[in-house]
């Protein structure tokens, strides 16, 4: 219904958030009424941040915009946006692979739940080939990232493969 | 601003409106307060319908949408969404050529005018292969296009290729 | 030679066979003689299904074509499909990232044996973003696979779970 | 029906025909009964050659395969299609540009005659970027295009821009 | 033979020169020991610029760097490039239609020469999406191509279509 | 600056080289000064061949080139190429799927050390779809492999797997 107020999820891994995804975050929060920032918990796929991790690390980054927020859910998406009474999931689209991987995903939330309509945010350029992966990469090799993660995801970084 | 209305702009030269068009108009009158669909005059390109008919044909389908309009405009499309005010572009994502063009667009668009997002949609998996382009080639040598476009589109692409 | 029949194989890892592997299927049923589908037994990609399941899976789905039959075959495709003495391989394309790794195959099988020809079909567009990955992601969180699958398949894909 | 005879078409501009053109046609008459190269005459694309000349350049190429037969064609690929009692339409692909091209044709192409199916084709690596196009480039500006086309067809075309 | 100096040839419509080329220009001359900016004539295009417009512009952005100078060619590229004793065709690359387009040109290529070598350089993230037929149809609106091309260059834009 | 020796490097897994990347390691050497193949130690990824082997047959493969030689490198390579003074990464690009990984990694790269151009080479078109991972893939059935690989490299594959 038109006038009210509509809700976007912003799911993801996370592992850990990067200035893409915030620059994500931000386009999203200026179009619908409330974002809410949606951590897989996967554990299967071995993550190297603890999803109470990749949630506060979040949350540190959220502290300037006031309609949004965090938390992390299980189990399939559609059914976790449509006990939040979502109306949008919000993806960034970077490159033709994510593309591919992208339109299937929302194909198949279509099916299962046709009210809630995918939209795909394209992220400034400077973070075209930004991901989480390539971030880890370097850091594990005490490598500079501070231009793709914030000061505090960087601290985090340091301490997690200081651990290692 | 949060909560107030956020009007859309679809942008396009519909030559002529396909389903596939009005599949992405559809959800984006579901996401958003309001709907412009606004048909670029481009007479450079030559289309086969005459601006007017292309505003007139897409008018036809809106009958039953009532937060979307349709109109014209010239010269470049971010000045034509500042005089409108609209806080969004809306362009549907089909094909990989698509989103190549789509993403210089965008890019070029955001440095014109950084406060406007550009917002791409999928279509239905049905039209993923769909274009005005081989609508009228279909149509031109008397081929069966209801499929593809609205039965009065159908009826106007048959008067246009009986003119000729 | 022209005028004899032409033996095609369908090789797959079919775990589990989805409705767009079907459809493939009966598009090479209508184009050759006969067709094989060909499970591949690779172990060590830890398929969800046993080999034996994959093929009764297939048998199932079969029973109204009586030109194609399905077998499970270890090694390489080229030497099996010599030693079946098949003229055609047929694979089905998708997507981009399918038709990298589909030429990249094909081009080492006719390196291998350069009298079989690799055949691409392409799945109905409902199909266009569907794969067994997804359909058993969507499964194991107890999500509707039926659109993807046969009810046959849905039932082996939640017994699997339920004992998971 | 199997067991019958599979007449296939291989329809294109051949503005001229390449070595990559015949690497698809001698795949196509190993695999069916029958194929007939078709030309399609579209005089509104200005080709350098007049259909006639495409016609008898395929011709001359085709005298060792006695399967395969060339003739041109007006109108809607599928309309000559079903008159001609096709079972098989068979395309090239080579890059990613006509992936897409071609799949757009093939969709439309099923919904206007959903019983004849398209099979693609991967010609020779040695082709995989050469196209009719860039041949005409370098004969144009008299360079060697001995490596992509037959003696005959240099000759046309060494002909043809000598008469320009 | 090693140790000598390699000459490199940048060539391209530069229709008009962009940012994004410049970048291309300099990354070039710092790897070679020179650069040649060898703009195409090509009058059947119908570019926006002369070719002397287009020198002149080029000439004017290469003040500052020593190892490159500007010239038009007419022709074949490899001959020009042969005639000139190059070692190196420069090429920039930004999107996965440029790649297809530039392999399949390289390829070519060394058919007609295969002692020089094409070689790819990737331009600033920044200039990722821009080319020069987006340039124009912004400045041909009267829109602001500030950080795209020099302020020369835009100067000439907007010469060009005040003319118009 | 100009003038000077530059010295390219050129780093991968190779496990094991193949003829697709001597292809590419020629052509860098008759462009630049040396060339080193470095090896990527990366354990991690649990290779094939220990890194002791596969600079031992990439050793056997660079006689013929007097100004290439190979060794292996832990870490970042950004680290590794400015500690070796390298001005030039060399990398083959091949496919859609490579441009992307190696776009991201030449951006990464060139945040990190903004000296260092990134170079990209195409090989000869025969080796288009040639990689490590397929080779082994044949190499494993006993599948003839030598149009991949040289012949020592075939031999060790063939001791690996006999020991497997």
């Amino acid at each position: 219904m038109k006038g009210e107020g509509k809700q976007a999820i912003y799911p993801g891994t996370f592992d850990p958030v990067t200035n893409g995804h915030m620059d994500i975050v931000q386009r999203a929060a200026s179009l619908f009424d409330s974002v809410v920032v949606a951590v897989t918990n996967n554990p299967g796929k071995q993550p190297l941040f603890l999803v109470e991790e990749r949630v506060a690390m979040i949350q540190e980054e959220l502290s300037g915009l006031d309609n949004a927020t965090v938390e992390s859910f299980d189990g399939l998406l559609m059914d976790y946006a449509e006990r939040r009474e979502a109306a949008v999931i919000v993806r960034g689209l970077r490159a033709i692979t994510d593309f591919e991987f992208e339109f299937q995903m929302a194909l198949v939330n279509r099916k299962l739940s046709n009210d809630i309509v995918t939209v795909f945010l394209m992220p400034n350029e400077k973070y075209t080939y930004l991901n989480s992966t390539i971030v880890k990469e370097v850091a594990k090799f005490d490598g500079d990232v501070s231009s793709f993660v914030s000061p505090y995801v960087q601290e985090q970084l340091s301490l997690k493969y200081r651990d290692a």
